[in-house]
């Protein structure tokens, strides 16, 4: 990183994914994108050197042309110039047959007139770094561009679009406010006067806080919509353990297979119901039907419930005892910490409605499916969404799906605990002023007002080239 | 096929490569292709309805929103009127999020506003029904976008502006002007004329009849430029035939995994030397060091040789004797049929060069190399290339590279030496005209002037979709 935040070189990098296609794009950035493109760029309409001459967000047709004047391809050219473009700096997009063989020809020309490649998300941190974005919605460009389903894409795209910022924003402001006349009775202070109402301030620290605690509990769900929600099937052997989770991804594996790119070995445990992403956890193991209920005591299966935000206890009607089913399932709450539990019966076809009933009458809650007729699956994914509803999210709240950004809520809401509690005690201002700097600080940080350097490479640096 | 010549609804397809990228392109081609994209795009710049009245050739940033209004993606739009366009019709190219996800969001939404989804090469079918390109040249699109090589991405570039289609048309003119001085012949026939003079005719006949020859002759060399040269190697067991080739992949991996997109499974065992493609064949045996030679006359080593283009008959000069290394090289030759041979002496760092000069002096044309110590191994890969010296084509020159073409051709050929032998048995103008008439059906083929949908469908169907 170093040093690359004070290069105004012009960038170059395949912008499309990696591979043959009917066409890619090669992207360039910087105020010699126009000269460079023009060194290597013929066309019949344009006279060398004359794209700049030419109106912005324009496309020119024409070839590529080496330095032996042979023909790299035929090509169409974009043209943006500053400040109206994704960097800000001048942009040249150039449209090329989608043969590697034509993008790497055609890439080594660029760098031999001087464009340097792009390291990964260069073209992004140029945005931000031109002020097209704050570092919230930079950061939201790389998860939409990873985003994988309805409820990811929801909350990148409203977090690229500024909502999330807005409302750093605006409790920033509230708390400028109060750190002015804060820092105004210092200035004061052998005087003893008191600009800043303590009762009102007072009331200003909780409504501020509890908008940030708000947003720190948002990444609770913020997460599972990003990364996916954990879920455990755990159950005793012969429950039906392969056999529903057969069942859940057989019935996705159409829609889950529409997706380009997405090959079956990496998404088998993984699946999107009603546009959450639900994933697996050591299904391996559940796979070989080991009894994660036989081993609890053993390390294992305590890692599988810790790691899951949702516990699938799974057990066979037929041969279970309502007696043990409690047993097991007061066994497994102990060690369920902050996951749901949800107790689904199977088999449900090997006993009559009336026996069912009966049998297990005074346990609440239970889910019964036949995992293997394909029955009540549909009640069970439900029940599995319910549990993580995004769709009762308003499009305009905000939900921190960034770890980066919890760490620097929970920074700010540290000092103003700080300053509430030193509120109720009466201490000296400067106190006071100090801490609401400390909240104000990592509040910037989320935006980036305050960016260090090597936070900027650690978050651009996760980007894909190109972008 | 059937039907989809005469459909002039709107396709619209992904065009960059499956997969996340910074960026991706989805095309829309058709009469209603502007109509559909504005029911989906929202812009602060323009309003609804207006992309058709702005300039063909400008790309206009906004949004793309789904039927309940939500943002799927902030896009690019870039609008290109017919018939200035790829496809000769209306086209627009919607450059989003290179998420998974968002390029199926907005290619749905597109067919649910009524556009189709694209056939593989429909794009470039639609160019060549509208006129923009002939037959071998939409072929050659194809080709390029499947070029790995230099030498395999000029004879595409050549085809696909029109260099191959130009001779064609240049050999059919002349037949044409002969074809119609025949006919003319035929409306006068009871008057015994010769409105063509027979020595002229005879003198033209034989020109096409050489230019056609020589077409047919260049697929040799277009062959293996577009699917790589054939190479066998071939030795006694320890004559260091995988060290052989694991040097030569060793020497130009580096080369090799600068192209993108390209695992190491599949180029194991082939190589670009100088701008040619090399394909070693049956190299699993190589590696297990399999004694071609001691198995000649088994089928197995027949077929080695029979596939090869070059056969490189490894031996280690140490350990063989001048008479046996004769005879050896003598069986060999038995089977060569029209490949190459190059006889190899390896280990050379073993025996001192006044022992190698004496031990095998009278046996012309060794390339003596230590594959272990990487001895002369840029000698070997020169004569590798020489022997397919792709340097030497002019960039003008047509070379044939479409067993399709080649087809055309030697149907021509056919006619046309049969017109050669009427004329030289002074036949009747009729049967000379019928086989004129075919020599130039064939020809027409090529460029597509009378082509079936039969053929349309097979050539299309063998584009990756969005082309």
């Amino acid at each position: 990183m170093s040093s690359y935040l004070l290069n105004n070189d012009t960038i170059a990098a395949l912008a499309t994914p990696h591979g043959s296609g009917a066409i890619a794009v090669i992207r360039l950035s910087g105020n010699k994108a126009f000269s460079i493109s023009e060194t290597v760029f013929k066309s019949k309409q344009l006279k060398p050197k004359l794209l700049q001459l030419k109106n912005s967000h324009t496309a020119h047709f024409g070839v590529i042309v080496n330095q032996n004047n042979q023909i790299i391809d035929e090509v169409l050219i974009t043209i943006f110039k500053a400040p109206n473009t994704y960097t800000g700096e001048d942009v040249i997009e150039i449209s090329c047959h989608g043969s590697t063989y034509i993008q790497q020809q055609i890439l080594q020309l660029l760098y031999a007139q001087g464009a340097r490649p792009a390291q990964a998300g260069e073209f992004t941190l140029r945005a931000f770094l031109n002020g097209k974005f704050d570092l919230s919605q930079a950061e939201a460009v790389a998860d939409l561009i990873a985003s994988h389903s309805a409820s990811s894409h929801q909350v990148a795209m409203q977090q690229m679009r500024g909502g999330f910022s807005h409302q750093i924003v605006l409790l920033r402001e509230n708390l400028l406010n109060f750190a002015s006349l804060i820092e105004l009775e210092l200035d004061f202070s052998e005087e003893d006067v008191e600009f800043a109402n303590r009762k009102e301030l007072n009331q200003l620290v909780q409504t501020i806080l509890q908008s940030i605690r708000k947003l720190i509990h948002s990444f609770e769900i913020g997460n599972v919509i990003k990364n996916g929600v954990p879920v455990a099937i755990v159950g005793k052997p012969n429950a039906g353990k392969s056999t529903l989770l057969n069942m859940l991804l057989e019935d996705e594996r159409a829609i889950v297979s529409e997706i380009p790119g997405t090959t079956r070995d990496t998404i088998e445990d993984q699946l999107i119901i009603n546009g959450i992403l639900f994933r697996f956890i050591d299904t391996a193991g559940i796979r070989n039907t080991t009894d994660v209920i036989e081993q609890i005591g053993v390390n294992k299966a305590f890692d599988v419930i810790k790691k899951s935000a949702i516990v699938i206890y799974l057990f066979d009607v037929a041969s279970i005892e309502k007696n043990i089913l409690q047993q097991d399932i007061l066994k497994i709450k102990e060690h369920l910490k902050n996951a749901h539990l949800l107790v689904v019966g199977n088999k449900i076809d090997e006993l009559s409605k009336d026996e069912l009933l009966h049998k297990f009458s005074g346990i609440d809650n239970i889910i019964y499916i036949s995992a293997k007729q394909n029955q009540h699956i549909d009640t069970l994914k439900n029940n599995l969404t319910q549990l993580f509803n995004t769709s009762t999210i308003q499009a305009t709240e905000t939900v921190v799906t960034n770890s980066r950004h919890v760490d620097s809520l929970l920074k700010a809401q540290q000092s103003l605990e700080k300053v509430n509690e030193g509120l109720k005690q009466n201490i000296q201002s400067d106190f006071l002023a100090l801490d609401i700097r400390y909240a104000l600080e990592a509040l910037s940080e989320i935006t980036g007002n305050v960016s260090s350097e090597d936070l900027l490479g650690n978050i651009f640096g996760k980007f894909c080239i190109g972008k």
